[in-house]
């Protein structure tokens, strides 16, 4: 499988710590950003999984490397896609539900892979949020909760935003969505809400 | 004073609150959208008060009404410019240290203001983070820390970067920056922090 380590800084280091930790699962993962032609491996790949890290960074690599076509093909295609945080980002129409800062400015703009035709908001909570600044004293963070940016996101561009909580997976194979694990929650355009427990099938907008 | 709503969808709303809640400290305040002319408003203007909301819903519609080169002659030749959240942002190099999700593009990209020559990081925090997802239960949140994004954002443009802790207020004056209230945190491009409590100076780099 051909992994993209490009929304951290440093591959090898993200890479070797993917092996380590066992997120392999003992499949060999090849890092693109050892391959000498980045387009080839992609042609070439059995798989694609891409890590996390910063969404704009990634993108901007993406675009700079010519990558979005040739990945987008290939996984209509049938290859597999496997996307963390960011990578999951990257799958959807743009990246703009990200959580992330905009470090770099994707030269192409935020458009991303639209694997799927809904955009997701990885690392979804809803509530209340506290800041521990001084050791033992917790204080409640007043900037804007996660609910209010994706209400702002559904006041500029059209619904639904799929809020995955921490550890949620979400599959698509065969046309079928699923929620494999954790929870998630679906967000329209008024901000109604539609909450999903693992496992369970998912009625959602199929690819573009 | 000419107010600047527009990082909010409702002008009128955002406008009722500041005067219903003091925050104009009885000044009269214009609302920038009522305007017919915004550009006038700004050549007229005798200061303005950019509110806070999405950062780049707010840089759009600068661009889109071709302010931003007025504000920033204005603000050079003496008129007081006043930001809030969003509107510290707008007063940046660019808003590439917004913590504000990306739910629009700003055509002409993420340049600001530039009225200073270093990127402020509103409502900073340091340390964890925890969320209430069900009430009374607080868990770990496991995104990105504040510190981290902030660490990325070195990694990829020059420093430093100064995080504002919440209800701080940085004022500059006759080309001294003071720190009038609460806390803040001067992070640089190896991530060496320098702290600052109210009331101080501080040495920053001066305006572009």
């Amino acid at each position: 499988m051909l992994f993209v380590p490009w929304a951290l800084r440093d591959g090898d280091a993200y890479l070797r710590a993917v092996v380590e930790r066992g997120f392999a699962a003992g499949i060999v993962l090849e890092g693109i950003h050892r391959t000498a032609d980045p387009r080839r491996a992609v042609e070439e790949a059995d798989g694609i999984y891409v890590g996390g890290g910063n969404s704009f960074r990634l993108l901007a690599a993406m675009q700079r490397h010519g990558l979005l076509d040739p990945i987008r093909r290939r996984v209509r295609g049938g290859m597999p896609y496997l996307g963390v945080s960011a990578g999951t980002n990257l799958a959807c129409p743009s990246i703009r539900t990200t959580n992330d800062m905009p470090i770099v400015e994707p030269p192409q703009g935020l458009g991303a892979l639209g694997l799927i035709a809904f955009q997701i908001n990885p690392h979804y909570y809803s509530g209340p949020v506290q800041i521990e600044d001084d050791p033992g004293r917790w204080t409640a963070h007043c900037g804007e909760t996660r609910d209010e940016r994706i209400s702002e996101f559904l006041e500029e561009n059209a619904g639904p935003v799929l809020g995955l909580r921490e550890g949620a997976i979400l599959t698509l194979e065969e046309g079928r969505f699923k929620l494999a694990f954790e929870k998630a929650r679906l967000i329209g355009p008024g901000s109604e809400v539609q909450e999903f427990v693992a496992p369970c099938d998912l009625e959602l907008p199929f690819a573009e």
